[in-house]
């Protein structure tokens, strides 16, 4: 009888714990003749800003990689920089950026000349 | 004096957790008319083998994000997927690859008829 309550308990707690899949949206910066990027403003100044404006509006955790080399060693690598953010969920993300968007937009010709690539994913759990 | 020591020791231990940075290989799928993507086999079968005869040679973690949508929401998602695994040096990544590159590489038309963009970037700590 414990033993049956007790795997009840716990078969309640898991399905609890099947939440919805978390959001991240990837901001990438493709490499081209006469293109620039400072990570060390992004990282130091364009993140920030990111963090402190958007972390009330449930940004989750923040990303930079800094791009390195492509698949093959005799083409440049295809993204100077990949920035990203993750959310619960995409509602949030989207009242974050129609409270502050515009403001990080402004920010952006601080650091590259660089026209990104957006893309909102699902994180996919295993 | 027992103070003085203690800093020294904080001191020479934070120097020691100084590491070098961490290295991901982003695995990006463009979307583009008539190109498929399998999530379900990617996440349940590709990535298990990754893993499985990756880890071996340092592979720390994987990630799948499955795309959504891009900046633009009358355009079509960037990438259908981007798969990503992390290494603490580019040295073990190649290692790994060179060791089981082609079995891996073997497997992608079970899950897709799209060539991917490879990136292999620098995780930037702030």
């Amino acid at each position: 009888m414990r033993r049956a309550i007790l795997l009840l308990i716990l078969a309640v707690l898991s399905a609890g714990c099947a939440k919805t899949p978390k959001i991240k949206v990837s901001i990438l910066y493709p490499n081209a003749e006469g293109k620039h990027f400072d990570v060390d403003y992004y990282r130091d100044s364009h993140m920030v800003l990111v963090k402190k404006l958007l972390k009330p509006f449930g940004l989750l955790e923040t990303g930079i990689e800094k791009g390195l080399a492509g698949g093959d060693p005799n083409q440049p690598v295809p993204f100077l920089c990949i920035g990203s953010m993750t959310y619960n969920s995409l509602e949030e993300f989207q009242k974050a950026f129609e409270a502050h968007g515009q403001e990080l937009v402004d920010d952006v010709p601080n650091f590259t000349n660089i026209q990104p690539v957006i893309q909102i994913s699902e994180i996919v759990k295993r």
